[in-house]
């Protein structure tokens, strides 16, 4: 859809955008002009080149992807440490209650940023996905779920879950990890306390870019970040002795903007101003019916993981096969980039804005061809996994 | 020293540095060199460029410039963030004390981050400068101090200071923000127990740059950071249900690391591994001592608010008049680059990197001018600041 805006790996099909999204044109080209601005005009661009701005005008056009006003949300910190702050801010507006709920299958991140919390005055219920509905109870102060599973890359009911959960006044925090920039999200039409995300997969905001926070516009007067950082205070550049809040999303902010990975992420973003994301859900859920029908039909050694029902399908599809981690070695070795999760799952994205179905069909084939061939055998694909 | 490391904004003279640290050409070259790898590689360059290692090859540079050891140092989230973890962290050990000591003059933003915690399970006592040794107790838990102060550029004395304050059996943290890379640090031989430090100043790492932090090996087994970043897990790829803290600095680490931030800062670090800070320190005194001696020669209507002690400034000398913020828009316009403090200083930055006694020369030469002449009258100075 967009292809002519990406800068792809040469001579790959890149199917691994739900954990690093390739670089733009554009991001590129907003990286360069930071250095530029760095270069130039030094310390004046934090005015001149408005880098102090970046976190909220960010924020803005993120507002945009998730059904979020644009005062909403702001940009600032690592996902996990936006997870360690609204978590702890949905504690403190259930001051009687001490149980987080989340769920056996989330993000690990997630697991543990909750433990860390829980460890010093709060509980932790780590429920399996099948049961959380049932562990929901008026003993439950929050509730800390991902959208869209970053294994099966299953879809959750946000609006139903959400809705059931504040029947019972448990506040509700999503992690749009997985979801921002590829399936609908409509923050403020299910009525969602807490949101964060990361802008390095979907929105192709580079390696470790800087999360999102969102904060329901209702829990401005009442919710407070628990790390007090400068760029949160009503007025940082007076110097006061004594940390006042700043209203709305901004209260979230920490430390010193992050400008040069604030830069990259604008010019990711820029894309998205142009895009219809109702059109992209279209085209993602048409290049993920084309991946599994390919699969089906050539690759049934393989299991598929991620849901037959196309509503609840996200941006990635879940393979599995005992020697996953092998055949994603021989996969990229042949220039297909996909990853794999411990123990047995090689995920492949299928973001429209830069693969078409015709990658799909080349992916199942070359797929089929290292099942089939047994290529994954060879000595050269045990080597040692870090990351993908 | 290293003019050709830099390149500064033309036609000026640049001390901000204490500020924002100019672009060095090594910092442009990593930069572009991981926008090369994201373009060319994308995910793939977590391992294949060892974007995953970044956080803790960067700290054993750092480590180098502090005294402390090559483990004991890790670059993560930013300033605020690591405050908040460090902090916390210095209480745990603790446990029976529940006072916070920081001094009144501190920056700012780390008062906020000690209000915040202070918020929910603690109490701080904010001390006058002179009465802070009177203020250590044996109920003080936490003694929180910036080694260098960010208006008058006064340094403590870090080795001195933490000696008392462990004799009460305080835990001690310092902030290295204005003084790592310009002023002698020995955190090992002052047997300190926590730091943290920006790299943005001094270590010329990028508008925004990640922050450090450093833990005492002596802690290893019983720090933990409250906040539990999977980056921080012993085997965060591995993706296990429960958090099991990293061994050494490394369990301070957050989320996903700041690649194109920390990118910059690897460019920038290189400069120092060929440097002698001991040298850096000595030429430092000398741009100081001919600024000021050129100050109370032409321009004695400026008050020096940095120690008559050399021994005792660190990188950047602090000005009182009642114009300044109007002279610093002035000095700006007339091509030297300087910051303001609210509500009556301004700061000259006289690292030797690319600072010449020339340069000294010169900006009082101007500054004398602009004073003398009441160019800061001028309505084209009476525009709003919002960061320098």
């Amino acid at each position: 859809m967009q292809y002519n805006s990406f800068i792809l790996p040469a001579n790959t099909i890149y199917m691994c955008g739900h954990s690093l999204g390739p670089l733009t044109k554009s991001a590129k080209m907003q990286m360069e002009q930071g250095v530029k601005e760095w270069e130039e005009e030094g310390v004046l661009s934090w005015n001149k080149a408005s880098w102090i701005d970046l976190p909220m005008q960010l924020g803005r056009k993120i507002a945009a992807l998730i059904g979020a006003h644009a005062d909403e949300v702001t940009v600032s910190d690592s996902t996990s440490v936006n997870l360690f702050k609204v978590v702890q801010s949905a504690l403190a507006l259930n001051p009687q209650r001490k149980i987080i709920l989340t769920e056996a299958d989330n993000f690990p991140a997630n697991l543990y940023i909750a433990q860390g919390i829980a460890h010093s005055n709060t509980a932790i219920t780590v429920s399996a996905t099948e049961q959380f509905f049932e562990n929901m109870s008026k003993d439950v102060a929050v509730l800390l779920l991902t959208q869209v599973n970053y294994r099966t890359g299953k879809m959750h009911d946000m609006a139903l879950i959400t809705e059931y959960a504040h029947s019972l006044g448990i506040v509700v925090v999503w992690d749009l990890s997985h979801s921002v920039g590829i399936v609908p999200v409509d923050l403020g039409g299910c009525n969602v306390d807490f949101a964060v995300g990361c802008t390095y997969k979907y929105l192709n905001g580079g390696p470790g870019a800087p999360s999102f926070v969102y904060i329901n516009r209702r829990h401005y007067d009442s919710a407070c970040s628990p790390i007090y950082g400068w760029m949160g205070h009503r007025t940082p550049f007076a110097f006061q002795d004594t940390y006042v809040a700043d209203s709305g999303a901004s209260k979230y902010l920490g430390g010193t903007p992050y400008v040069l990975g604030l830069k990259a992420l604008e010019g990711a973003l820029s894309l998205f101003s142009e895009l219809d994301l109702g059109e992209v859900r279209k085209q993602c859920l048409i290049n993920a019916e084309m991946l599994i029908d390919c699969l089906r039909k050539w690759v049934s050694e393989v299991l598929c993981l991620s849901p037959e029902l196309p509503e609840l399908r996200g941006g990635h599809i879940a393979l599995e096969h005992n020697a996953a981690y092998f055949i994603s070695r021989a996969l990229i070795d042949e220039g297909l980039i996909c990853d794999y999760r411990h123990p047995n799952i090689i995920r492949f994205c299928v973001n429209p804005l830069y693969l078409s179905p015709e990658d799909m069909v080349q992916g199942a084939l070359l797929l089929g061809q290292i099942v089939r061939k047994k290529i994954y055998l060879q000595d050269k694909y045990q080597q040692t996994l870090k990351v993908t």
